[in-house]
């Protein structure tokens, strides 16, 4: 088990505890601050909640979290170091000497800055590159990598495994990439409040009402290739580049940040999301990016895909003589009115555990792309108990009949207690994916059904009232 | 029936032609280009399929489209009238003034304009809104409304009513709010590309992997208020305000545009969507949104309450005796590997269905929030065909059993050309929310139950092999 040593606690700290933390490894943090622990603690109720429910299967055992009393003690076995401390070039350079003078020779050492690059990190001879998340860090997959490639490389592929999307930028610049396009809006955002447009609220609408949906699947000049049309982007820019020079773009200086300005921010903000405390507004944020995270995971498209590598790298479900065909985390758009999982999410998972039995049969993934798979005819669910959200669920799966063409199929569901809390039976026919038509397996096919029925035998059969 | 006349075609015009259609509006297109009823009709093709899937109740029947052949007809009999013609102020002056001369007087005529003000459009007289809306028209709500008050609330109210979120701009200027937003991005992107930093590719995954997944349900502000803490709004500036006087904020001229820059953006874009064609670019878009504002939908949050808004105006299915309790669009995000719904849907179909007919007995949305509910405890549905994103399906529901509080319901459910795909038949207990137990539904709910089994006594009884 690999370790992560987090100096600096905080909201990004705190991010990256959960992070690692919550993908198997141990962490070690060290922050002299009295209140980390209590910050951590917060933050990491947030991911637990949260991160789970973006797979379709369970995540590792969480390692063991460990405050320590000094930062030689926090990185002297680790195998990650990740710095969040105070964005002031003196504290940077003292606590990333210390780092480098006590973590071990192989490890990789990480600043969480977006203020310094990497050659101003390293003007004194520590050893680091910049990994710069955003928050929050236990949800967002994009980490910015600045530094040497040979770090980079290093780096990239610890943040793949844990399930973040490393962007490495090839040539070190102020405030790397991303925050520099947060700061140009952010900036008009200011001009706008200051000159009276537009409240915050306003400004919020007219970004998540419009392009703010756009940048979430693709970015800026994909969106722009589209809206040139058949002619690309080279028409686009002839259209829309010449605006760059009319009249509002002129607007460039800094407005200065008194005392009124940063009052009227504030009270705009207040009346646009004061009813709501900073943990709620955390957790509406992040329920919202879980959903929609899970709905670009469906389309394996842009942070979805991001998520469909890491969960093909997760442990797969494993049981007894019975399949264990799912083991996960209720996410929380499988919710409904009655607070708890819906009906229909009984029968996702039935669905789900339906694949794992034909992926025991050898009628996987690759199979249905020669053509051929099953499709379900007939199914029966026994709802036994309620399921909420961030509840883990795993599925006993045997194989009752197989005969030809026909497979049947007993599920059982289990909370996390091991209680049952659905039992379902599903009927599925072999079909051509071509003639959208019933045919027979291969031999193949057949030989691992039988087989895997004789081996379910001398399992518990399902009663009458379970049945079909 | 209300009419719109659309002014100009192209990809705006053409996605106002089609959110107008689409929400039961006959439409007349002017547009003296010879391609504009083929440009209209790509972006329809693209609206049929995308449009009708954020809803889970059918839209109206679709409007009569007409292509006329001068501006006069085109807007003689026009409730709404949008012009979206090149951005050239002496063309907008000529064809705002046709426009206010040939439409009814009681007509909304808007534009869409992002480069001129209202101030600027009125100048000669004429009478009109600005309409600001974004690209896809079809599926983002956000339409920016400048001008007069009294033109704007009209305006709003129409806009509303076709699913769109007006936000309205008190003070007039430059680019509106929005645009003003993505100006200063793609101003800073373009530099980006300029000095070698970062690709086209690496500057949008810099976006979609990061803060466009914030933005897409929070903006701006109200993601700064979450960074602040406990401490606000006030306190985040104080952080964050000074970084707006470092040296990466001064890179703000314009760059200028020349054939190398604009060659070097075209072979980068080149290289990363160059696989694909500006169609596979648009589906791909359209069904990542719908995916991603169905995810926001289920949260009734952002652009998902505006659509849960709209939903709740779209007329309820209506059947015969039986109860039409869906009538419904397959979504993308409900289809899998086999390329059809997938099993579990028709499960979310049949308690869609289920909800409908608590619905007619009395246990609706309000009844749940007095404390109580019904559960599922029991479903068999037998699959008789497949069903693909974009059918149209609806459901008849009886009432086959009810015992107190217990209820025994069947479904049958069929598609466009009235086809069984399925049948569904589900027990049902009535609940305390509370104590989580079944308990007796009021008198009321029991006499209406009891009335819909004896009027639906009537209708064709399943068979054995469609029960439990």
């Amino acid at each position: 088990m690999k370790t992560a040593a987090i100096i600096g606690g905080g909201v990004i700290g705190g991010g990256w505890v959960a992070r690692f933390l919550l993908n198997g490894w141990n962490v070690n943090v060290f922050d002299p601050d009295a209140e980390a622990e209590r910050k951590i603690a917060a933050v990491l109720t947030n991911a637990r909640h949260a991160l789970p429910m973006l797979y379709d299967r369970a995540l590792p055992a969480e390692g063991t979290l460990r405050f320590v009393s000094s930062l030689a003690d926090a990185v002297k076995d680790a195998d990650w170091v990740q710095e969040s401390v105070p964005e002031r070039i003196d504290i940077k350079h003292k606590v990333l000497g210390e780092i480098t003078d006590n973590a071990p020779a192989g490890a990789v050492i990480a600043s969480s800055t977006s203020g310094f690059k990497p050659s101003e990190l390293t003007e004194k001879g520590a050893r680091t590159v910049v990994a710069h998340p955003f928050n929050p860090v236990y949800l967002l997959p994009l980490v910015e990598l600045v530094g040497a490639p040979d770090l980079r490389a290093n780096a990239a592929s610890i943040f793949t495994s844990v399930g973040m999307y490393p962007l490495e930028v090839k040539a070190e610049i102020d405030a790397h990439i991303a925050d520099r396009l947060l700061e140009a809006v952010w900036r008009e955002g200011l001009w706008l409040v200051k000159d009276g447009i537009a409240t915050t609220e306003e400004i919020d609408d007219a970004i998540r009402f419009g392009f703010g949906l756009r940048w979430a699947q693709m970015g800026l000049f994909e969106t722009y290739r589209i809206a040139g049309g058949e002619d690309g982007m080279a028409h686009f820019i002839a259209q829309f580049g010449p605006c760059l020079e009319w009249p509002w773009t002129k607007l460039m200086d800094v407005p200065e940040l008194t005392d009124d300005l940063i009052k009227t921010i504030a009270d705009q903000s207040d009346a646009q999301s004061g009813h709501l405390s900073i943990r709620q507004l955390e957790r509406l944020r992040d329920d919202n990016l879980v959903s929609m995270l899970r709905a670009l995971k469906a389309r394996d498209h842009a942070a979805g895909a991001v998520l469909n590598t890491h969960e093909s790298a997760l442990p797969h479900p494993t049981g007894g003589t019975a399949l264990r065909t799912v083991d996960r985390i209720v996410p929380i758009d499988w919710t409904d009115y009655n607070g708890h999982m819906n009906e229909s999410r009984y029968g996702q998972i039935v669905s789900d555990a339906n694949d794992g039995v034909m992926a025991a049969i050898g009628a996987d993934a690759a199979y249905v792309k020669t053509g051929f798979s099953y499709f379900t005819v007939d199914t029966r669910i026994r709802y036994l108990a309620e399921s909420k959200a961030g509840d883990r669920i795993v599925v006993d799966s045997q194989l009752l009949e197989a005969k030809g063409k026909k497979i049947r199929i007993f599920h059982r569901m289990l909370d996390q207690t091991g209680a049952e809390i659905a039992t379902g039976e599903a009927v599925m026919l072999h079909v051509s994916l071509e003639t959208r038509r019933t045919c027979p397996p291969s031999d193949q096919i057949m030989a691992k059904q039988e087989a895997l029925v004789k081996a379910h035998a001398s399992l518990p059969q399902p009663g009458p009232a379970e049945r079909l």
